[in-house]
């Protein structure tokens, strides 16, 4: 399956940048969950461009609920969150549509779909598609909520400044992160890496960054052996991320330098609990959840739209030419891609559990237990 | 689907480090490709510990196709690959067995399984199980090969020890190291690397590595835009790998530092083709291979079996413990893993090339063509 | 996956009868295509209620196309019908809205969903779905042509009244079918089982009856020996058409009567071609195509809405209960129900063929060997 | 996918009938469950040819249970199934390798494989394969019987005589039948099947039947509405028993000629139960169990290897041909079909339940609720 992820709670991603619409069906969440249209509206804002940092393309990002909600409740049916485009000016791109941007996905559009994919900011691969995620992931945050997991990222360094990274037990900070919408734990750090993608804008140029993301809450047990660990499942959804180009877990490429005798994590009881004195496995043993906090770190490349001439060739005659970027675009992603990077975790949480422990799961206890 | 993988080509993996046999059954494959035991002997060869630097434990692996073959040819029907157990010492294990060891999925697999697992050497945990994974992937190495595409992978890094990067064209780098058991380009970098093996194991400890893959000849417009992503495939398999806990594309996690105008690769027209300068992307754009080689980086934590005395649980009684492990261990698996990348990079490439072209592509164009 | 089907190319269905929408997300269908939208209008229409015999609902049904489509072609990437509901009168539903309608799935849902379903006019259990199915249907239906493969379906009995069955070449026979609203081969035939509907509807009572499904130009060799088979894919499909409850290919229970010698159909060359001389195995052996004309008859159970008094329960209460239906329902399905057999079977197919020859077969060979 | 079926209990079956054995991969079922050796075996003998009515190939069918399964109960982990081939007469096959048997799938194997699968006795499409069916099938039907659910069927017609069908509630009879080799309700009717079975083997003929199946025990609640409907999901998988093509629930066909009326099962309230007073819809409402027992019936043709002079034609060289069948075949293989059909129903259930109530329901509702 191509736009669709995820086993018994599944996202099927539809729509082109400058077409009629975005959007999301979202299917498998148990019936009974309480949506809160306002904190939908809140992660969509989260993700939303904003202020000088971001694309000159201001979308309101309405989301339409079509399908699936019944008087504020989930029904247990699909789900489709339907986000219209408004703000497009497909004028930018009909200079140089011809020429296949570089770092884009021009080039390999046009290997695949042969020239009938829509071209227009991007068509199906543009950036916009995340609004749909964003929508359906907010749906899957509440749901993991209501069953004390919590999830949060922020954005761990840009521009070659590092935030601090989250602490032992991170849930105040995730909770934190909740309504920031340049997300970040030290301010200061923040204040210094906006400064950083304003300098890259002036010059016409871009950044990149790293983003970490933590989750508190999550049962011991989760996840399988093969195939699809949790490490697995996450990463093959985070990569859909666009301008993610690695992910790793705990330590993950430090761990590499380690020692066994200093990468292995004790494990302790605490409180009745079996804990790990450290977490440099994040989470994950075996491809299966430990019950401590998920730790991922995921790499966002400098967004590929650049205003500075760049050397490229001519999609249809295959010629050498020169390409000069028109069109709004973000001079930094990584603190929009803090939103998706939620929403998708919290995705494939929602369908991992679910796998686990029933369609109902999510809805609580009493929905599972009375079918017994 | 839990210890499944793939769509068109799909791998099953069964089996246990200390049961009767470990396996896999790989379906989906074209009929009519030659069934090389030679090479699958040989790939199975560069897995197997070896010398000073690997676990006692010796097997012979011997590989048993049970079906799916006749003639020499694969038939199109699914190919199971059998490898019985046969040095096996579980009495190793006994001593220890109501420990949770650390960096193992002990604990997490009691808390998943309830304590059903089998436990003798790991059990279906075992890096054993990658066994039946290497020799289903040899397979798919050899009819790539037939199709013009080669997968080769180094330990570009181990215990702090760096290999030199593959070259711009790789091709040449990749067929060296197919009969390479300690798989580096510098061969003195390997020398150095297996020394500080040996010295973590006179201390009883072990250390970790990098591996970097490439891949040459791969057609462009391969993979998805959303989810089936190249990175998001690749990826999911590859956490399979056991104590594989990071992956990155291309530059990678230093993508995240640079501008867009240094991370664009800049097309160029080369010989009539569409050619990137340089490859920052690691061959893929949008999720789709651009045709340029892949260039993956794998992350290897360290052996988590040492011979030192450690913290931990008692997974019955939850009281803390201390644990001294005994058994026939590696200090160090990613020279064994490289093996278990190429065969995990090979099937995924299968399959994705089955889905784009159909079943019969990997046997060769006639074959498609002929029911048109 | 629940509302979904396929896997190269899928079908996600959503919404509810009384809701804002229904529709489909179609995806993996091949780039190129050219999109008729008068001929997706045709094919609503046939699936559309119509004249005495059938609901006084009436919608529209206009097919919104809200992506994947891109200057009249398909783009390669997921195509979104929309229909927005019009015509909905809930309060028929509010009266009876506590009692489990007989026939229909109130009682199961409501131990599926506990009680969070939209209920009004069925929510997502409503026939008002297959709107969705019958419009992605349709590109289906458009696609198999391109490649001169042609289905048809006729009512072959209704009220217990026969249509004559379909040729030894159903070819014209299909051809003629595709614009009668009521679909019989035998004209007369088709006026009686009218008669028989108005009847039934005369004593507020209704019908069932059994379509033939012919599909000509499929080629030989495709479904899967176990599992996969065409006629399990089939039938996987078709049972989700509401009211069906039985599926049979070729000459399905009468075969259990035959002998070996009477059943098979003996193999013959003609034109250079083998063929079959009878067709008793309606072109699936082994589960897979003979390249002769697939035969499939599919039982349709009378609607469930009457108006007489039925004998049910509370739903809440649990308590005996007597119901007389309102709202504004069809005396018969099974000729309307026959668009939905259309659009299933041809969904069925593309999904096979594109698993079988890839991605682009269905637009043509060009595309196929371009990548070769 | 292609020769495994199930999402969160998946079986993968491999092997071909004169091969080095066959078997499948069971996947996905909850660790804890007892294995009981006996019953396995129990079942092999009740799909064994036996007695003059049955291929006078007999296997001893062992079943080696390769992995998954440690001391007596399951781990949670693949359980691999391994049927070796013992009495395989290929010569049998030798004469008429170049020939299309009709009814079988040697030409849609030809023309699917392209020469390259093997032909000896059927190969990998030989009824042989449903040994593994019945053996992963074994252990779903003691899983299921743990939670109170039973599957039994029996053969309700075979060459033109009928069984009496299954009673309202069948639970004593699919008890009795458990260990009837020819497995009928009404013995009488039994002897004269089997009369007729070796009158038509006497003439080198074969017959056909139809098998009832009923379950009892299952919750309602089971199933979806849209495609992964209970009919559609067991329709798809029963499709997969060699010789079926037809498949049936409730009163099926016959419900095509009842009027709304009468084919409605009145809902009633008893002993504090909802029932149906009637059970013509086979248990299932909007593709969901209604807590009724499931009616399943499956038509079978006649065995394809008859020993008469057939018209066929060459594979290779596609002239016109005369065929005489030798090897050893079933005059009927209806009564043998029984056990794959509770095998193939009992995998349904399995995954339907473990999707539904999650990974150890069917361990019992104290593993579940251990989590939470």
């Amino acid at each position: 399956m191509r736009n669709s992820f995820g086993q018994a709670v599944t996202v099927t991603l539809f729509g082109e940048s400058h077409g009629a619409a975005v959007g999301a069906v979202l299917d498998g969440m148990a019936p009974g969950l309480a949506v809160d249209e306002t904190f939908i509206a809140g992660r969509m804002a989260l993700r939303r461009a904003a202020g000088q940092i971001s694309t000159a393309r201001q979308e309101e990002d309405r989301v339409r609920l079509l399908s699936g909600v019944y008087r504020g409740h989930t029904t247990g049916t699909p789900i489709t969150f339907l986000i219209e485009n408004q703000n497009t000016r497909s004028s930018d791109y009909e200079a140089t549509a011809a020429l296949a941007r570089p770092g884009h996905a021009d080039f390999t559009a046009r290997e695949k779909y042969h020239g009938y994919a829509d071209p227009r900011g991007g068509g199906h691969f543009s950036g916009r598609l995340t609004a749909g995620l964003v929508a359906a992931g907010a749906l899957c945050l509440s749901a993991l909520s209501g069953r004390g997991i919590a999830v949060g990222t922020h954005v761990a360094r840009c521009a070659g400044i590092d935030d601090r990274p989250f602490a032992e037990d991170p849930r105040d900070e995730i909770a934190a992160l909740s309504d920031r919408a340049f997300a970040v734990l030290d301010r200061a750090a923040g204040e210094r890496m906006q400064q950083a993608i304003l300098a890259a804008k002036a010059e016409g140029d871009s950044v990149g960054g790293v983003l970490e993301t933590a989750v508190t809450g999550l049962p011991a047990g989760v996840g399988e052996p093969w195939f699809d660990t949790l490490e697995g499942v996450l990463a093959h959804a985070l990569f859909s991320v666009p301008a993610v180009k690695g992910v790793e877990f705990g330590d993950g490429f430090a761990l590499a330098d380690l020692r066994g005798s200093v990468a292995n994590d004790p494990f302790r009881m605490r409180a009745g609990q079996v804990v790990c004195e450290s977490n440099r496995a994040g989470g994950i043993l075996g491809g299966i959840s430990t019950g401590m906090p998920l730790r991922i770190r995921t790499a966002v490349k400098p967004t590929p739209s650049i205003y500075k001439e760049q050397r490229t060739v001519d999609l249809d005659r295959r010629s050498d030419a020169t390409l000069t970027v028109k069109g709004r675009h973000d001079p930094a992603v990584v603190h929009r891609a803090r939103a998706v990077v939620d929403a998708v975790t919290a995705l494939c949480l929602c369908d991992l559990l679910a796998q686990r422990f029933g369609t109902d799961w999510l809805a609580g206890k009493e929905a599972v237990c009375s079918t017994d």
